[in-house]
């Protein structure tokens, strides 16, 4: 069958087919052609048996994959316990980030707890303190929603200067996950807050317990006690059994192996937000609370990474946005570093604090270019450039930086993280 | 810190609260308050170092979840190359499937194809003959939807009678994934379909070629020639680097590792939509194109391999429904066999052609249940009892069961698969 047809098409049809494709394939399909006994070796290749279904139970990426993983930076951070690791965002596309490639930070590494173990307290001020087992928390009625987690410090380095030279360094320390729980709000109502209760302090299983504090406000509205991520149990280092989702805020609060909740009148300002995560502005002043991530892109591809390896003509720009407030409403792209900027294409309508997926179907002449994106959100945020950020909160900070980044992609289709003075 | 707070809470306390959880609880939260160190347990467990970022550039489940793994029926098909294993449904939630546990089914195996290797023809009908590399294939627009998968063999075995004892096995050649790619139309376009073209016929890379005739109308509408799954690229069981998406339509036109487009004037009817894939009526005729996937639904949990064991009390009944025809509109739960109906909560309003996760919170009084889920889509179409498909399409199929599934739940908690006549 696959001979007959295949005669129908000539050795010179593959030729001007490839050159169909547009004009930057021309080169790159010609070579192909000439060299290459093109059908031959895949009607070869289709007689080998594969693999059957026994061999991986739980699979993993094929081998040639074998480059897109998390990765760290060794002189990032003192130790690999205490350290973080990136999530490879440059290879991949669409919006859901898979738990083996999505980053992790950890205070004192990642803990191994079974579900028999697990116990969950809420105490404080509340009517009745309760110790939840996992199975008590599987009897509540559970939610579903997807939202992004970003570390506070991603992108921080970039407050000095373009340092990292690859997406995955500079922003890769996001994902966003499908999480299935229940509402904090469920086991807060189940225990009873009283009148004077404002806050809730978390903290987890492990050595560092990572203890945050919460507004009531918000852990009434969106917070989720998650079992599950994209389907399946949380993996270890995602803080298995459970951990607080903390929709739009930063990552740091989001407590995994979640131990306990007190309910408390005011913030219990822990080693965890006073030493962390606070921004020390121009003035040494250092701005307490910064919750909520703020509107936030990045050209995914082209990028140092990701090259462009096929010479000019169509060329698929593409990256992510996101907000801690809300949903992305737009992102433009610019190809000179923000004199001119083009509307990108949303993959789908953008999702209260979800990642969402970004397109600029171009035509690339060749010729160098300063790529930037830049989101707005629901409520109306527009993304800062770098220098914008810098005149507001200075220099001595490393977290919250929400700038627009730049690639300098070079004629050889390589791209370079620069700064735009 | 976490002394000062944890004085605050008495034994006493710990009894009572976790009675306050529900009835059910009660015996199992005191057992553990009584025999177990809980707190003082917890606290060492906080002192250890967990595992740092490097131990797993690509991470797998914890050690715990080691039994939720993609699994075979040894007895049901001749050898494990031609064969099929089934997504653990049974110990998942949400709606997304992992690529690591999403179901394989392969008519000669799983294929290792690299990118470089890889080349994408179409030809036929059309204008211009093409040939793609994986590069070529990069450069087109891309667009992004969630989309399920069924196998039409899925829930088969249970037209002779309630064979397989678990969810797994039962109805768990499904899953459900994010997908990346260029829409097959933006491809045949590129190509120029000639007037006299109606179809597609599609077919893999791997020994079997795996060939289907697909009506042009659908080719043109939602297919997708996909290369990322759930963000990152497919893995090499699920058609690495390029499968063919067809929303809604049985499992086994979603061609992997996908070589050939021929655009044809008639159905090539091959072995594989021959041979297969049809269903023998109850007069021996068969039906031939039963391309679109019946709405249908099941009970997850509880279930044969997810059995009630905290007793009497809170109980979340949970399921899965789809539709290839559609959004899910509505499902309903039955406790007795289909006398009396409950509508169940959807965890978010259904997507077009997608797995849509259900949940009854319920109060289970411990007594015996034929638990049973009913699925409504978008187009008025209600999921048929077992008996209704049987009076209708005989006993002669193997495919496209899309019946009501009954789990006999007893009182001490276990569930097994029944047949109710």
């Amino acid at each position: 069958m696959s001979d007959k047809h295949l005669k129908n098409v000539s050795r010179r049809d593959f030729l001007s087919s490839a050159a169909a494709v547009g004009a930057g394939t021309l080169a790159g399909g010609a070579a192909h052609a000439a060299g290459d006994p093109l059908i031959l070796e895949k009607q070869e290749f289709a007689q080998g048996l594969g693999v059957g279904v026994d061999e991986t139970p739980y699979g993993l990426p094929i081998s040639y994959e074998k480059d897109v993983v998390r990765r760290n930076v060794e002189w990032l951070t003192a130790d690999t316990i205490s350290s973080i690791n990136f999530t490879p965002i440059h290879a991949l596309d669409g919006t859901i980030t898979p738990q083996g490639c999505a980053f992790e930070r950890h205070h004192s590494g990642a803990i191994e707890m079974s579900k028999d173990e697990y116990r969950l307290m809420i105490h404080g001020l509340v009517d009745e303190p309760l110790i939840f087992t996992y199975a008590d928390l599987e009897r509540f009625p559970r939610v579903q929603k997807t939202f992004f987690l970003e570390c506070a410090a991603n992108t921080g380095m970039e407050w000095a200067g373009a340092q990292l030279n690859g997406v995955q360094f500079t922003h890769g320390m996001i994902h966003n996950m499908e999480y299935t729980g229940v509402t904090l709000r469920t086991l807060l109502e189940e225990a009873g807050i009283k009148p004077e209760g404002k806050w809730v302090y978390v903290e987890g299983h492990d050595a560092s317990s990572n203890g945050r504090s919460i507004p009531l406000e918000k852990a009434l509205d969106d917070c989720m006690i998650a079992f599950k991520a994209n389907g399946e149990a949380l993996r270890m280092e995602h803080g298995y059994p459970v951990r607080l989702v903390v929709p739009g805020w930063e990552g740091n609060m989001w407590v995994k192996w979640l131990r306990r909740i007190e309910v408390t009148e005011i913030a219990v300002e822990s080693r965890e937000e006073t030493s962390k995560y606070t921004d020390v502005l121009e003035n040494g002043i250092a701005r307490k609370w910064t919750w909520e991530m703020d509107a936030k892109s990045v050209v995914t591809s082209p990028s140092p990474q990701s090259p462009i390896t096929h010479g000019k003509g169509p060329l698929v720009i593409t990256g992510l946005a996101w907000s801690g407030r809300g949903a992305i409403e737009r992102v433009d792209v610019s190809k000179d570093g923000g004199m001119t900027w083009e509307t990108a294409r949303l993959a789908a309508p953008g999702q209260d604090k979800a990642l969402t997926r970004f397109y600029l179907d171009t035509d690339w002449d060749g010729s160098e270019m300063l790529l930037q994106s830049r989101a707005m959100d629901s409520e109306g945020y527009v993304q800062p450039t770098k220098n914008e950020l810098r005149e507001v909160r200075g220099l001595n900070s490393i977290y919250h930086n929400n700038c627009i980044q730049t690639w300098h992609v070079k004629e050889n289709g390589e791209a370079e993280n620069v700064e735009i003075s």
